[in-house]
């Protein structure tokens, strides 16, 4: 299996820097094959923008994203930097997104990645989203730390359920994209961990990572569960733990 | 009322920019004082690393940011273009935040405005988040365009509700560090509007901006509606619409 691993951390030696080692030692030990991007040492420049298209413009006078990104991955003008990243993810089978959740999401130098990374004509078309999404058969594992508790991440927690939290990740970004997603691994508050606590945190994401064929994913809703409206049919039972039936 | 309109999309000439536009009139007509940060005409940095820190650091070998942040801002030596933003929020009794929704989340540029500008010590400290938080009294207001309909983002739709899309935003970074927050306003899919659609999309933006005073705030459970582990009481009613009871 090939697998990508994102990584945001601006220190190496973080306990991010540490998980995302462990998964290259446990999937690389296991023989699969194993690619970094470290956006922190890669100087990863998160801005979508004009520079990201180096060819004719589809239109010089008004910067629409996602008409220059559909024109630029057409006519192989888009920036190296990001076609690079591209054919990581097109090559992976597994993509794991390892960061500290800042502000009750990634580090903006990841969302950049996804924001220029995913790009219209790469990861979306019309008709080419969630079961029809451009990247089915991939799979997904979110891991990430936190700064809070993990009661304050249950679904009656003042931060709100962790699912809730990362659902513009897990639906947003990858099941639209056509990934099967796994449940999230999520280390809490590692900065009030000891070394025996932070080790017994690494050797449990390695299990969950020898144990990622027989994993069930995360549910999400398949196509035929909604009408033409794109909202769940009548009789349809809401059970993402995030959608609910109106 | 000084307000803070925090504006995110490369073309200036887009619908965001009109909203941001729009705003910048009604609340200048209204007698209150504007204030624009347009991250992309700034060039705003949004990666929060090393560099945030232009004096001696707490730990030159291990960056923590956190660590970082706090002494940064006791000692005055964080980065001047972190601190020309934190001026700027620390006046405005109004924050709105204009930006597309890309892959259900800010653009990069913004969330990085958010990983750096509320930084530990000044958007935050222990015992100061949720109703304690550093900016009581403020208010916020999320003002978002969309690439899918009202019905995707409905409770039973496919991208989930706006709310749950937004909760990040909206209790993750807003309520957090203790803003009240108002509904926000969603213009849906603008690209597929004529500019009768885009004209009365900013008719119904200034119409919300003038009844600021009036709108009910969005709901978050009190701090006495939690226990010492901050989940939700027994008996209490998870209400937030995102949150609920286990």
């Amino acid at each position: 299996m090939n697998v990508l691993i994102v990584y945001a951390h601006p220190e190496p030696r973080s306990f991010n820097g540490a998980l995302k080692d462990k998964a290259t030692d446990v999937l690389s030990a296991a023989g699969h094959e194993v690619t970094v991007s470290d956006l922190y040492a890669m100087g990863f420049d998160p801005v979508t923008g004009p520079d990201d298209f180096i060819g004719e413009r589809a239109d010089p006078e008004f910067l629409s994203i996602p008409r220059e990104q559909t024109r630029a991955i057409e006519t192989e003008t888009l920036a190296p930097n990001i076609v690079a990243e591209q054919e990581k993810l097109a090559a992976a089978d597994l993509l794991i997104l390892q960061f500290p959740v800042w502000w009750f999401g990634m580090p903006a130098i990841m969302k950049g990645w996804a924001d220029r990374v995913f790009a219209r004509g790469f990861a979306y078309l019309p008709g080419r989203k969630y079961d029809t999404g451009m990247f089915k058969g991939k799979l997904a594992l979110v891991s990430a730390t936190t700064g809070t508790s993990a009661d304050t991440y249950a679904p009656d927690g003042i931060d709100g359920d962790i699912l809730s939290v990362f659902w513009p990740i897990h639906n947003g970004l990858l099941r639209y994209s056509g990934f099967d997603v796994l449940p999230p691994f999520v280390a809490y508050m590692p900065s009030r961990m000891g070394g025996d606590g932070r080790n017994a945190q690494l050797d449990a994401y390695a299990k969950r990572l020898g144990e990622i064929e027989t994993t069930p994913r995360l549910f999400f809703h398949p196509t035929e569960d909604y009408g033409p409206n794109e909202r769940l049919k009548p009789g349809v039972l809401a059970r993402s733990g995030v959608q609910r039936n109106v």
